[in-house]
């Protein structure tokens, strides 16, 4: 997963900041598969989670049971590709890349997932925290991640979930370095977004997390930062990929990480003030 | 449900406020059985609803629809009658007084429901306007009702909630009269708590949410505004129970209005920012 180059500017994504959703969508469902960070800016990026009806109790219930990392945005109803959140978009088509699980293990990273939906699939859009990159940047914290041309680093933590039937598995963070005289800014910003995980859920040694090299994270790429920079922790939208590959449910669909599904909702209407 | 007269002063309940949570749900468990507003000061209160983990699931999908309505504090395990919320506490016992329903219909109002109760029961606590009250009484907002002596206003209105499986039925709300120098104030505070319920739904003319005449509402008092008082509306948590009526699951266990759950938990840890 992890890239440690910048990357090369694209001209097949240049000002896909600029994109409308529908726009961008129609992009993805044509093969464009790249990471989504800075498309469509101002509107709401999704994560993804599709499992069995069978499972989506346990899913539903993990989420409200931990909703830092697993804000719900939307849930469909069970074999449907369509969402509230996006006018005619088709979950199975319009999102860059997709992984497909069994058991537990990811079997394949394709680009669209038609033959690979079942009548009985439930999909959960789960906010993600794209959305108040957007707020931290207005308010004048500095994104090293974007600086640097990478996506931002994940990590696996020590710490578990609570559990919810089936379900279980730990958290995952992500993590941005924030100089010092920005932290309050960056607390009290993402504070008022709690539909976009909220507020940190830790900041300092990585240690107390169980992360024992910033520089390896487990999905994304390594960001370096500056002197003085404090690394800053939030609950991510992965955590439910992570208890998929704990729990093992016999199927399930994601996205790939960084590879988001883009609504039509606005990034402003999840602040709560 | 309507009580037109003020209550006498009540020996029984006297420095209720003051009490802890888990003093203030033994005297339920002993038969102390009135409306909860104001006791164990600063303690969050919920609405219960419970129901068949054959329903749980439409349950918990129509929470996540409804979100300002039913804002969900926790979820229990099926035939559980311990919540995270409250050490110690018996979900069976500890209100002051129960609804128990029959395919959509009101068949008794216990003060406990231990007999009633099903090994297959998942019990839902939902967030309570009660903690709102305690921020706008902070910042300076009259609360005529409380003022009164009388429970709070509710109505059925004609604005339905979103659908999930077989739940369905209108939004309830909570009315308050609110002096119009204290609108802003009102709808900013209740938005930094969205947990319970959060900013306003509507403000003004009730016939915006089908309410014909605000001296007759469905659940609780009548309660007098002074003249400029501008009627402000929040969804209210007794949502599901109107669902209940509604939909007819076989079986349900809810709160009486204004009866509701004292939690361990502080109601300033629901507020945003």
């Amino acid at each position: 997963m992890n890239r440690t180059q910048h990357r090369p500017p694209d001209p097949a994504v240049e000002q896909a900041d600029a994109w409308s959703p529908f726009e961008a969508r129609a992009r993805f469902r044509a093969g464009l598969s790249g990471p989504t960070a800075g498309f469509a800016a101002g509107h709401t990026q999704a994560n993804l989670v599709s499992v069995p009806a069978d499972w989506a109790y346990d899913m539903l219930l993990f989420c409200q049971r931990n909703p830092k990392p697993c804000p719900v945005l939307d849930v469909t109803d069970a074999g449907s590709w369509t969402t509230v959140l996006a006018d005619g978009a088709d979950l199975r088509t319009d999102l860059p890349r997709y992984r497909v699980w069994e058991h537990g293990e990811l079997v394949e990273e394709p680009t669209d997932v038609v033959s690979h939906w079942r009548g009985d699939l439930v999909s959960f859009l789960i906010g993600c925290s794209f959305t108040f990159e957007w707020a931290l940047t207005e308010a004048g914290v500095p994104m090293r991640h974007i600086e640097q041309g990478r996506n931002v680093s994940m990590y696996v933590t020590s710490r578990q979930c609570r559990p919810a039937g089936r379900l279980h598995g730990p958290m995952v963070v992500s993590m941005r370095p924030v100089p010092p005289q920005h932290v309050a800014t960056a607390i009290r910003e993402t504070g008022l977004l709690p539909a976009v995980h909220g507020g940190p859920v830790y900041c300092g040694d990585p240690g107390g997390l169980g992360i024992e090299d910033l520089g390896r994270p487990d999905f994304g790429d390594p960001v370096v930062p500056e002197p003085d920079d404090i690394p800053v922790f939030w609950a991510c939208g992965v955590t439910p990929q992570a208890a998929v590959m704990a729990s093992r449910p016999p199927f399930a669909i994601t996205h790939a990480p960084g590879r988001m599904f883009i609504t039509d909702a606005r990034d402003e209407q999840y602040r709560v003030a």
